[in-house]
Formats: C-alpha cells, structure tokens, sequence
C-alpha cells in the first residue's frame, strides 16, 4: 500500500466541502512525487502542495510501458451536473487508497473566473476532492495567467500592426522590419524566413528582394473583418462581450468592435490541452491563424513573428501541476480548455506522463467534459488521435435524478428546489430515462472500449430505482454497471466501481476504432458525429457553407471535428430529453482553431465569457488574516 | 565570506546581457535562503531559482536589529537611463561578495508588457544583473497577474452592479444580497456589516431594516461619470487605451466609455508595494475607492462586498520573490508600482523582512524609481512614512552623458545615434551640468540622510570629466562621490562605491525629516513639493480645484501626495534641462489612490498604457526547444 495513503474519518450528513477540504492537512508534494518514483530534479515546487512534473519525464521513461488508461464520460446532465470530476476523483481513492493501484487522476484546471461568480470551485465534493481546494481554484501555478499573457500579446500584435501598415509605405515597413545593424547591414531573423518560405521567397539577403517581394514579406495587409482573434480574461466580465476599441485620439480613428471571451476559451488553451512537446507546441502556436489578409490567405501568428515569444511565454505551462486527493493519491492538473467551442479535455502532456508514471497494471483516469456524446467523442477523435494513446475502458456517470429527468421528469432548474418526482421512488420514471444512457453506451462502446457505468448514488434514490439502471446498462451493452458512494464514503464508496474498472481494463477485444477518418470531407465528418447524435439530416446556414468552402480551399480540412452544440440534449435543443432523434442539426457558423488542430461547426450560439449575478460568490470569500487561510470558498 | 559567492570572469568588451546572464549556472536558491538563514518553513520554492519568503519571517524576527538602510536614486536621466538598477546590482554584488557583508538588493517586479516591446528586460545589465533572468522578466511568480485578476474582478462587479441596479426593485436587491437560508432565515454577512457601518445602521437582522434603510444598504448608486477604477492588462496594447463596452445585446445598451492601464498602473499594486502585513492589505483593499455615489459619496470596495475576495486573490503576492545576482547575492523582487501615478518604490515588506535577514551591520539597497526628485522624494514622503523605517544613506547615480546634456549637450534620443559631444571629452559641459546633480544632492540631504554620488563610468568618459564631476558633488554636499564600474566590472566594480556608502551609514549625524507634515491641506503640501523642483508657483485647472475640493470634504486631505510628472525635468517640461527655477508648476487634474493610501496630482499627461513599435522585440524571442532555454531576450 502506498505511504501517502490517508485512512479518512467521514461524517454524516456530509459536511460543507471547504470543511472537508480544511479537515485535511495535506501533505507535502515531494512525499506524493516519491510515491510515483520522481526524484526532484523530475519537478519542480510551487509552494508546498504543488509542484509542475517536467515534460523530460516522458523521454526518460519511454522504454517503459504505459498504464491503463480509463476516460469519465457522463449521461446527458441536468443543469446541477451529475457529479463527473467527484466520480473520477472518487475511483482513484478506491483504485489507490483501497486497491493498491498505481493510480493517477488527471483533472482540467478550472477556470478561476466562475469561482467567484455563480458556480465556486471545481475540486470534486464531499469525500471525494482535490486538496488543498483554495490553491486548485485559484491561480494554481499560473498557466491560465500564461494563456492570457500569449493570447493579448497575439491580440495587441494584431491590430497594432494593422496600424502600423496604414501609416507607412512598404520601403518604410521594410526597413523597420529589417533594420540595419552597426555595420550598416540587414538580415532576416529565424521568424522570418518563415513567413518567407510561406511566400515561395528563397533569398536570404534582405537587400535582395524585388519591390514587389518587399511588399509581399512587409505586408500582412490583415483583413481587419476577418479577424477571429479576440481577448481574454480569466473573470466573468459580461461587459466585454463586445466592445470597440482604439478610441484613443493617438490611434487615429481607427476602431474595432471586438470583445473579450474568458481566458480558457483561447485557442492557446487548446494548443496546450493537445500538445505532445515543446517543439510541437512552437509549432502548434506559430501557425495558429488568427484573420484573413484581404486577398483571402489565411494569417499566421508566425507571420506576425511572435510564434517564438509566445512559446516563451507558454513554457512552464506545458508542464503539468502534480497535487493529492483527500486520500492521499495523486493528482495531474493540466489544461481546461472549452467543451463545447474545444474539445474539453484535460493535457495529452498530462496523460502520457502519468500512464508512464503508473506503469502497468497501473492505471490513470481522466475526466471528459459535458456528456459523452460530446467529452468522450471529442476525448476518442480528437484527443486520442493527436496523442496515439488508448483507453481500455470508458466510464459513464449516470444518476437517478438525470435519468428521471430524461424520462419525462418536470425541468431541473439550478437555484430552485427539486421537483417531488426527484426525491421519491419512481421507478418508471428512471427506466423510461434509461433510452439516454442505453445511447451514450452503444455510442461509447462503438470506439472499441468497455464501458462501466458508474451510478453516482444520493440517499434519496431506492433500491428499485438503483436495480432498474443497472438492468438497462447491461442490456445496452455495458460491461458492467455499478453502484457508489464516493460523495459521501470517499474512495471507500467507489471499491465496487474500481474493481469493474480494472477488470473492464483487462480484458478488452477490440482494437481502438474512430468515429470517422479524416481524409473526408469536413461536411461527411460533421455528418458522422450527427448521426451519433441521432440526427437524420443536417442543414448548414449560408455563412457556414462559406467558412467549409474557405477552409476546403484554404487546406485545412483534414482536420478533425469538434462540435460546438449544448450538452443539454443529443440534439441542438437543450429541452430535447431522451434520446431524440430524426431531426435536422443546424450547423449556425462554422470556425477554426488551426493551431490547435480542429475545424469546429456551431450548433446554437455558444457564450463565451460569463457574467456575475447579483450577488456573487465572492460576498463571501475572504481570508483570515490571522492564519492565512481561506474561508467562504465553495 | 558568504558561501554563495561565486567569481566571476569578466570579458571585454562586455558581452550581451543574455549571454553573461546564460553564462552563469545559477545556484539553487535554497543555498541563497540557507545563507540568510532561512529555514525552508520560511519561504515556498517557485522552481529552482525562485522562492517566496513568507511574510511570518518579519514577526519571527521581532526581536531583531535591522540592517543599514540605503536607497539609490539618480539624477535626472536622458531617455536612455542612467543605470540605476545596475548600480543597485552592483553595489550589492561589491558589498556581499567583496567587503564581506551581509547584504538584500530590493527590487521592483518589471512589466511583462515593455519586455516584448521596445524596452527589454530589466534586470540590471552586463556584469550586474539578477538571474535568470527570463524568470525575473516574465511571469517571476505571478504577482502582477495576481494584480490583473484582483482588479479585473472589481471591474467586472462594479458594471456588473451598476447593470442590476438598473433593473431590479430596492426589495428585489436586498432580497437577492441577503435571500433566506433553508430555515427560511436572513442574515448580514461580514463583509455587509462594514457597509452597514458606514452607513450608520446598527441593527443586526435584516428583516428589521425600514424600507429607506433597504434603500441605502442595497443601492450603491454609483454615478458610472464618476469612476475612477479601469481594467489592467500586462501587455503593450495601445487599441485599449480608450474603449466603449457593453456593447452585446444581453447589456441592454448600457455601454459606457473607458479604458485599460497596463498592469503596474493599478492601485492595487501600489496597494501591494505599501502595505505592511495581511490584515493591513485586507483594509487596503477594502477601502480602495473606484466611484463616488450620485450623492457624491465615495463607494468602496468593501461596499461592493470584495475586498476579501481581492485579498484571497493577493495573499501569496504579499510574499517577496528571493533570487540571486550574478555574484550569488540575495535579492528580493516585489512590487513595481509606477514612477508617476504612482510612487514607483518596491515594497515595503520585502525592505522590511531584509533589514531583520541582514541584521546590524548588514545592508539593504532599494531603488527608487525615475530622477530623486520623484523617486527619492515619494520614498521617503510616502514609503518611509508608512514603513516607519529609517534610511541612512541615498545613492544618486550620475552619468558623464546625462550631466552633458543638463550643461546644454545636445538631445538625447532612444534609437538614434549618440551626438559627438556625448563621446568625447568636454568637461565644459559637464561641469554647466552638475548644476542638476547638486539640486538632487541637496534636496536629498535635506531628509537628513548621508548622499554619496555614484558616478557610472562609461568607456568614453575622460578622467578630467568625472573629476569635475566629484568636485561638484563635494561642493554641494554630498558625503563621498566615487566613479564606478560594475556594468564592465561586476562587483569589483563597485568597491568604492561600497566603502563609501558603508562609511555614509555609520556616520548619520541627523534625523530623519520629511518635506511636509501630513495635517496640512492638498495645497499646501503639493507646494512643499514643488518648491524643491523650483517652482514659484502653482496654477491648479478648474478641475483640479474641483477635485481638491472632493477630496477634501470627503476627509481625504491627510494623504501623502504622489507628483505624476515627468521624470525629464525638475520641472514639468521635459525639455527643461539642469537646474530650472522660477517656473509655474501647473496642476492639470488630482486624483486619488485611497487604499493605497496617496492623492496624485496630474502635471501633465500621463500614458499608462504603452504601445508596440512596428518591429517589437518579440520578433527576436524564441524558445530553444532542444534545451527549453529562451533566446533574444534583451
């Protein structure tokens, strides 16, 4: 049994989780690190309880082999959520704390915006979290701070340039770009000969290019239209949604609307949730596009010359933040980028670290956002394709109170209490429901995994209730489903679920399988998600028949597909329970995140950047002075 | 001698700073903390290189005699600097790894923002510099962001209040502030109580308050003409510096004009650079005034109920940074409030935990931002005066190029090349010019300190130059002046000027005495101000006066004052070199930093948000990717 396992006394009712979390006293990191066999110059401290693991890890460890690897998806939620990061923080403690299992939990960083708006933290709940829960919720070791950093240093780049341009002729732009050096002569920098060869110009000699090729290299000439590039901020600012800019009297009139989205919806954040290395996030980050010049080429970060700089600014972010589960586990934090305009998926980077770190027989467990009709299907096409990595088992979180909702339950709205079909047994309700998981099953279990439903228990569901679920699991086709407690027992409630988890992992037949290839078109692989989605027909709006036709002609449509749609419904409706099907999805917009590496078609219209309410978290969030510690976190 | 010094190899001609940064392995700053006596329960390791000490370091040492005191200033600097922070370096590397004493350099946080634009890093420059110095340039550990987050977060609730204001009923508001626990219970929360306080209301339960006191208590009615507060960002983005938000359909068309500062512009880094423990940030904030009410009244944060949540988001800023110079000195890196709008010092607790560090007999060096008349001024007016503390020696750094300019040398401009006069010899010049260093040398020991002058020798100056230079010093009293080297040299550069401020602390014959008493009116002290840059008179603008008049009917007027002026010139024209006199100051505007704890009177326009060059440094910086070291920073 590992040395940092914690044995934790519970109570009942289950108390407040930032009473938990403080009931705690964690330990200090570097005993979690040599757990996992890293020696100190694997990592390094911030502070006592985290610490970022360093990227070199994976190519010291190549020659081993890798642990299984177990993706937690979800049924369709209801807006209280079903209790997905809890479940995968709880089926560690099991496989670790009561298992004797290598075990490594990768969990997304949260945004630190909605911690002080509506929402509070993102640590798991009751017996079941990541600890110390103020430090998991706020700043961590900064790498949301570094996407913001790229991502407005990117932005101010964009429309100082353009100013630039309109003020200057080409010789001006040109001798500016490359100016001479003491001795009196120019040369091209690194960054350049890039944006060099991109044009077909092979001279090496500034002095050397045509008048013409001056302007060509010189010019970006940016569509300011066709600028997708916004601004970001880690806070729910509901006021920057869209804003002008460049009213000052020395930017010469020229303005701009744009808007600000909240940090973790930067396409940088999704650079760094699938990146394999440094060199490929240099890559991934310089190609990134951000406009169209007006001719109608696409306009890379590195052809505005700060692929490099951002890439400096992103370099400790690329190591992921290692911390500790109430029990004792360990934790790899990285990356939180958007479920539905990204593929909401913790790090690659992360995951291939700790399926080294766990070895075999070992085994890591990473959470997918939304519903598996989004998480897992993004997590298979898109983030297993990028990482060559496979999962053995899937695990799907299902709860009585979201199955009744898909039943026909009234709506579940958050701030209001439950309806009474909820709280008492209803056992028709929940098997009526069950149409949702039967789909998410057969949809999960089409990749080539086993899949475990986990059944996320709460003291007002009954044994019938509990029964009913598990049946319709298993004649859907899943390998197993299971009943836990982890809310409210710790790793102790989800014994049950670790040993389904394990033998899933062991006794997999079938190879990974895609939903779809990629050399297909970018419409037949929107259609292919669809029809998992229940959908008879698809029908795109005339500015996304555009945008397909511009990144058809512009290259990039051998990408994969990450829709952007509610996670409320298999459908576009979110008032659509169930398993509907036979309906029209419409593709609203369609956009890009090159630099990432997906094209991604808008089903509705996506927020980006939250708002506060009227009276906010933060009403309650302070610190005691005396002892330095948080209170009012939630 | 210390065990942490390390001898340096020096070459000639000095080598970038990049490369004699990068020729040099840093030590672990564990070995730096041990050499302080610090235990690791002390600080939190940030890396290898980086540690926060904590800030209980200052009550564990309670008892303990603090070290010398001593603060370098320069004189009025040409646009190219002078080498201020340099000389800070190196008259640390000369007193720890020459003259055997234990010593702490202060120094401020850099903007990240300059770093990628024209200006470069800021860690000193050849052979005395702090490293690495990547980390000291970006990121460090992550204080400025934490300053971008805490006063994003007020931005965002401030409009976001003044938005449901708009649409909601007194009762409405009060009910959504205080709504009914499950047991169907109101109550205050803590943060409430301050409001209630302020508003002289003293009951205790909600259910109690008369419909006018709801009205008061719920409605801050802030007049959006009258705030003060605009969002930060810590990058060159000039297209922010005037913008229109809530321009998005869901805002109902409450959009409203205003702007972005870079980071270090925001009062709660001028909160972080003077405050004194946590309880003392956590009033700070709380007290920081964005507004006034449509009565006039001034609302606070702890009216808008965050300022515990902006102190959570500050309670590991307050910690200083320790890293290293390039001899293996100690140096604490903490705050870096602007010169202008604000008072442009480092922090006061990191001068306070290194004067305990070193103890009796051991030195702390802090610099001052811009020429003494601003720098020097504000850290003793303004720092001293909320530290408590006692300086016994004030460096004022002289240049050969900047004093030919104040005798009528011709304009010095960044990026073009040097004039004829400034390379060859002309003592003429200089010695008209040292007319500017003696207004600095006696204003300086008017606070009762010991001046010693630091003349920054460059490789063109002649010997009969800096000998003028000494003479002149001497007859304007100063203590010693001494030519000096560090930039080439490193340490042993630095020699004399060590002994000389050594000898300049043992023999302070007189106390400490401010420019003015705090219980005098706005008027009065800002001419005690202006008279010492030789000013005759004030004229205040009709919105001075009006501002003057706010400030001090809303019990304002017993702040220090913070002169925003141009650091170009004793006077507000910066083409006023030397000494001027007899000149009419003119106060265009005055505002306030109330947390922080100063009022700012505006001598001209101040640009708090700096802008790119069509070619930024940024185009230069890359990542190796083979090494994960960074390149081009300069």
């Amino acid at each position: 049994m590992s040395k940092t396992v914690r044995k934790l006394q519970v109570a009942s009712p289950v108390p407040a989780d930032i009473d938990i979390a403080n009931s705690v006293e964690p330990l200090h990191i570097s005993e979690i690190a040599q757990e996992l066999n890293l020696s100190p110059h694997h990592y390094d401290l911030y502070g006592k309880y985290k610490a970022k693991v360093l990227l070199s890890v994976i190519d010291e460890l190549q020659g081993r082999g890798d642990g299984y690897y177990v993706v937690v998806g979800g049924i369709t939620p209801t807006p209280l959520g079903e209790g997905k990061s809890t479940t995968t923080v709880g089926l560690c403690q099991a496989l670790g704390a009561f298992l004797d299992k290598k075990v490594v939990t990768c969990l997304r960083q949260p945004s630190q915006g909605p911690t002080f708006g509506i929402k509070g933290g993102a640590a798991g709940g009751g017996y079941s979290q990541v600890i110390p829960m103020d430090e998991f919720n706020l700043h961590l070791t900064g790498d949301i701070h570094a996407i913001t950093a790229a991502n407005n240093l990117l932005a101010a780049a964009i429309d100082t340039r353009i100013f630039h341009e309109s003020t200057q002729s080409d010789k001006a732009l040109f001798n500016r770009l490359c100016p001479p050096n003491k001795e009196g002569k120019r040369s091209f920098n690194n960054i350049m000969f890039s944006r060099l060869k991109k044009l077909g110009i092979s001279k090496t000699n500034p002095e050397e290019l045509t008048p013409e090729e001056v302007k060509k290299f010189a010019r970006l000439d940016i569509d300011p239209e066709s600028i997708t590039w916004r601004r970001v901020m880690d806070v729910n600012d509901r006021f920057l949604r869209k804003i002008t800019i460049g009213q000052g009297p020395e930017e010469k009139g020229m303005v701009r609307e744009t808007g600000f989205d909240i940090s973790v919806a930067s396409e940088i954040m999704a650079v760094l949730a699938l990146t394999t290395s440094l060199s490929d996030m240099r890559e991934r980050l310089g190609k990134m596009v951000f406009g169209n010049s007006k001719a109608g080429d696409p306009i890379t970060a590195d052809d505005l010359g700060i692929g490099g700089a951002l890439t400096v600014l992103m370099k400790d972010a690329i190591n992921p933040t290692l911390m500790q589960t109430l029990e004792g586990t360990p934790v790899l934090v990285h990356a939180g980028p958007f479920a539905n305009i990204a593929h909401g998926n913790s790090s690659i980077v992360a995951d291939k670290i700790a399926l080294k770190l766990v070895g075999p027989d070992g085994f890591v467990v990473t959470e997918a956002g939304f519903g598996a009709d989004i998480g897992t299907e993004k997590f298979m096409n898109i983030k297993c394709r990028y990482s060559g990595l496979t999962p053995q088992c899937a695990v799907i979180v299902a709860t009585i109170r979201a199955l009744k909702m898909h039943g026909g339950g009234p709506q579940v709205v958050a701030g209001k209490p439950l309806d009474h079909a909820y709280v008492t047994e209803n056992v028709a309700l929940v098997e009526a429901g069950c149409i949702n998981l039967a789909r998410h099953i057969s949809n999960t279990k089409a990749y080539g995994v086993n899949v475990v439903v986990a059944i996320n228990k709460f003291s007002t569901d009954s044994e019938a209730e509990l029964s009913a679920v598990r049946d319709a699991a298993f004649a859907a086709g899943a390998f197993d489903a299971v009943i836990c407690s982890h809310h409210a027992h710790g790793g102790k409630g989800a014994v049950d679920l670790g040993i389904a988890v394990q033998k899933a992992c062991e006794n997999v037949t079938q190879p990974l399988r895609f939903l779809y290839p990629l050399d297909i078109s970018i419409k037949e692989k929107i259609e292919a998600i669809a029809k998992s989605y229940g959908a008879s027909g698809i029908e795109y709006s005339e500015q996304a028949e555009k945008q397909i036709e511009m990144y058809s002609k512009q290259g990039f449509s051998h990408l994969p597909i990450c829709m952007a749609k509610t996670q409320y419904s298999f459908s576009h409706d979110a008032s659509q329970k169930g398993a509907p099907s036979g309906f029209i999805l419409p593709i609203r917009d369609v956009r890009a995140s090159i630099g990432a590496g997906f094209i991604y078609p808008l089903v509705g219209t996506m927020s980006t950047m939250p708002g506060l309410p009227t009276r906010p978290c933060f009403y309650d969030i302070d610190l005691d002075t005396t002892t330095g510690r948080v209170i009012g976190l939630s």
